[in-house]
């Protein structure tokens, strides 16, 4: 299932300068789609935000689709490092529990505001071009890689019965965090991420041996 | 929990023709946001695709906000309509699977593309203004509400056991429903959606008394 993103075929060859030139425009533009979607935001909005040429732009990023891709990376590797002291090891009941509190306790930190970058990237583009959808497809694989390999560890283990199936149960509670983060986001209420995660987590559990 | 949404002031002063006109507009704009967004969509696009004149549009839906809101119940509307047949019966665990199946049978037949008209325009809209969050709110709330008294009813006819919570089932069910469809939108997959509602039907058929 997991697929190689393709790197830009500039990238080893970057001076300092020009790596910190191209985050910049990357965190400009990860920034204002975040904010206002991919669409509302143009190439002219990034340049002014990050204080750059637009030749510079082009030369890092080629056009405003190179600019979505590398975006969708960006939010991808962001969303991943903030979760990773749990994604690391959640091969456990408890480890479950607690990446289920810090999500939760992460909506309530921001007024259930704002939801999840890449989700909202997905929503926004998965329908924009085959190519969008396939980074984003292999975005969503990248999270639900460390999910998986944690069910998996849990049932070698034998803390999970052999009849659980750690991929179904991985997917069941990636989709309960997306949907359960845009309706907490729509109704400002954190309940709804909570019901939604402690139903598949419950679900889980249920196949504790 | 469920809120009403304000009827623009000149609805029952329509004519046939009036009438004929404004839905020709709600429906173009209804695709259009569809294919492309909210935010891609014009008023101008709007105008051509309905074949109607600036004055037209904007004596019907004031500016683009009105017509967003509008767009937002319209879909609310036919999301409903759509799945009316399963939505009013939600009372029993066959009747659960059957929705289920339905939902699935969907995706399949659309080739898991399209993904929930509703969901795409809440992803994009929600952070836009209180306003529309308020709109998508009461929207998710209409979705909710047939889920919710199924689930009531089955408890009070005994199906499931004192201690089942259905209104934290029926937000689980539609947040796995919410999530599942995005994943399998985005991987083409439609065991994505299969393994969320899976899991929250098991866990609710937990409760069965």
């Amino acid at each position: 299932m997991a697929r190689t993103l393709r790197k830009p075929a500039s990238a080893p060859r970057l001076t300092a300068q020009g790596r910190a030139t191209k985050d910049r425009i990357l965190q400009a533009a990860a920034d204002l789609m975040a904010e206002r979607g991919a669409a509302r935001t143009t190439m002219e909005d990034v340049m002014e935000t990050a204080g750059v040429s637009a030749s510079q732009v082009y030369h890092y990023f080629g056009d405003k689709r190179g600019l979505v891709r590398a975006v969708i990376t960006y939010q991808t590797d962001a969303t991943l490092e903030r979760q990773q002291p749990y994604l690391d090891h959640l091969d456990s009941f408890a480890a479950l529990q607690s990446w289920r509190d810090q999500r939760i306790a992460l909506q309530i930190e921001h007024g259930c505001a704002g939801g999840c970058e890449l989700g909202a990237l997905a929503g926004e583009l998965v329908e924009s071009s085959p190519e969008a959808r396939e980074y984003l497809a292999a975005a969503f694989t990248r999270w639900l890689e460390p999910i998986r390999s944690g069910l998996h560890s849990m049932r070698e283990r034998g803390e999970l019965r052999p009849d659980a199936d750690p991929d179904r149960l991985a997917a069941a509670l990636l989709a309960a965090l997306q949907g359960g983060v845009l309706l907490t986001q729509i109704h400002r209420d954190p309940e709804h991420l909570a019901a939604a995660l402690d139903a598949v987590l419950a679900y889980i559990r249920s196949f504790g041996a």
